[in-house]
């Protein structure tokens, strides 16, 4: 039994910093790099690549909408069309500086709003997951348990991956719960590691009405910033260890 | 003989038409289109590639300066490591639409003020061209003739094409007169198209001071706005048929 | 009897031209300004503060969406408190170029998405309106007729005037028919001319379903690009001024 | 005897944070407000007014280049008319907030590059002053002591304030040594608070080569970053008082 651990990386801009890259990426397995619309910038980008390679982590695209202000969490009434050309333009720009490293792209996941507005809009999952097998059909495409992203990447006939998330709740038909919903996140760290334990062991969540519900735990998203977030990480490691779990890499 | 005809596409941006790239494109061997930074945007770029490769021309990334708003056309002092960053990642978005359309990109060449700032600095210069052969050593790299991006890229051990102007004047020691300059440009077609067949048959241009000097016509900048540029270019194209001078892609 | 004509103008960017802002001034009486958010920049803001001083219009604010890709026309999902300060930011940057050639700011119309999102959106009709009178309670507001943003600029306390449009069709509640529907739009000259004089005189349109629903009309809204364009105000100027009704700013 | 004390602030961006505004405001008096070109947006201009005018200190806008990538600390090759409508522009919007929050702007400060350029090019020196007299004559323009933006600005007929940096040497003709040099700054406390001291009784400062060389010093640079900076700063700020000299706004 194994789990791969995922965080977005390469979030800073400019001469502004974003994250613990350097603390978290030794905790992790898959590393999603963003590529310069929501955040991250060519240079960010470079330096972050090279960390990636450093740590040998999995190294991901991780494509936003173009609205840096927002931080790409705005949702955008964005033709499926040019979401397409969206993704495309930031896997090439991410592949440039994998080329000159010479490393490998290994998976995609969208971000943000992009990923939200995909989970639900089937026109816009299918422009997603149709940019990434049109640009490497050997790419391996991250989307949220339980969504359109999912059911759609898997018709195009790509890798997929199911992700969870530790701290959130989920509805009683495998939706997360809204973050406007006062229950949308767990705040304690034990009930979370019992939820990851739950989803990698069993597929099995507790959605937040008390029912038992199927989920595919392939990927577990682990936030960056804050002290709070390494501590998180390392408690989950260590539980899944002692469980005989593997981590390791998409 | 042989001669090849650049000129810029793909320079619209959002709802901003610019050029006549439908028109410029039959008469024209290379393209070198723009990659997000101080014009084209995604949308853009996947139809200007599918324009290249309908109408069979070489296809080139035309990598500017992050100055949408000058157009690239203002100096930037910025340093070399960020300017060799500024490339690669505009010659991998391009390439994530070449992948899609399954067309090889050929050919280099500086945007506006990244060409004049490479043409007279030699670290811009090898950032440049240094970036260039790290992402593919195959791609051919188009140069101001006579400039330092010449003698850079030519040390980079990269194929290296020498760029030269029709309605351009030249300075003795081979250089461009300066646009400041009241004699900068030719405005007589005749005049202009002498300059050309001078340049590719002997290899010579007569300076502004009525010296011949030395110049390697590789490759013509054409315009691609105006009518005027539609006219010029028709008799650039048959002055040089009738002297027997093919015009082939790089 | 009178009613305005209001036009957006001062959409260029940069290097990138657009719309005919010197031929239709003469024929309109307020001029909406881009502010630099979906259009317009400092130097194009400018030079269009002078154009429209000369020829005497109106002079209006034109804000929109951050979102020069889209022309400011992507919805986005952003927070009533933050379309405020984008409504503030932009206004403030306009009144720059008021004070330098001394002129008054005289009314203010939101751009594309957001003008649609205020139209439907009681907390965004609400945030734009309350931009407006904070910043300069003599403002004049231009919202589309019918619709939330007006009834909410109203409860402000701020000059309101209703828009409407001589091209577009109305629903029987009084809304125009979405551009989704083949019908959204009149392409017959004579008709929209009559629909202007109706609206103009009567306070009445013709809905696509043929009933009469009450309408304001204060202010038409003139296309700025297009030789049809210019032709089509021509023909609307004349027949206004045939019926006899003044042709003048808000 | 009297000095001011300024600071940057308001330099975050979207959901970038930067610098300590809230623990720094207490111990200045002006704040140098960035305007959304090189740093700053409507959020935190709105947010940012507002902690100015709770600390009760002086409101200045603080105009930058445009180019977020590089926190306008890159060098451009912009024409002085262009540069003239960037701070229009700038002003402009910043005023908006003001007028909402009900505070007077009180003065002006270029920032990064933008400053180093009028500091050493009369034109751009014009540009940047003629524009703070054209949008308020009675705006205080705050440039570098012995530089061509307080000649400039003197000739514009505006008010004028000299800045001087504590922990910067000074060249033998009162420019400041380029950071390009190891001895351009002084990394000492005490000796950073004796060259403060001396500019501010004396009017001298000993420049790198021991000579003493006249300085106007109105309003010293503070550095809102690092927990280092309010250490400084109160060290600055205990000495001043103990000589007897008042802390006060311009």
């Amino acid at each position: 039994m194994n789990i791969d651990l995922n965080c977005d990386l390469g979030e800073a801009y400019g001469n502004y910093s974003f994250g613990s890259d350097q603390d978290i990426i030794p905790l992790i397995t898959s590393a999603n790099i963003a590529c310069g619309f929501h955040a991250g910038d060519e240079n960010v980008m470079n330096r972050t690549i090279q960390l990636a390679k450093k740590h040998q982590v999995g190294i991901g695209a991780h494509p936003g909408l173009p609205d840096l202000k927002g931080f790409g969490r705005h949702n955008m009434d964005i033709a499926p069309e040019e979401i397409y050309n969206i993704v495309i333009y930031q896997l090439g720009a991410l592949n440039g500086f994998c080329r000159i490293h010479d490393v490998k792209m290994n998976h995609v996941k969208p971000h943000g709003a992009l990923y939200q507005m995909g989970a639900k809009d089937k026109n816009i999952a299918r422009a997603i997951t149709k940019a990434v097998v049109d640009f490497d059909s050997e790419l391996i495409f991250v989307g949220l348990a339980n969504s359109l992203l999912i059911t759609e990447a898997e018709k195009m006939g790509i890798k997929v991956v199911s992700e969870v998330f530790a701290d959130r709740r989920y509805e009683d038909d495998g939706q997360l719960v809204s973050r406007k919903d006062p229950n949308a996140t767990i705040s304690n760290t034990d009930e979370a590691v019992q939820q990851v334990l739950k989803m990698v062991i069993d597929n099995k969540v507790v959605s937040k009405n008390g029912k038992d519900i199927d989920i595919q735990a392939d990927t577990i998203c682990i936030h960056g910033d804050g002290s709070y977030a390494l501590e998180f990480v390392t408690q989950i490691r260590n539980k899944l260890k002692k469980e005989g779990i593997d981590i390791q890499s998409l």
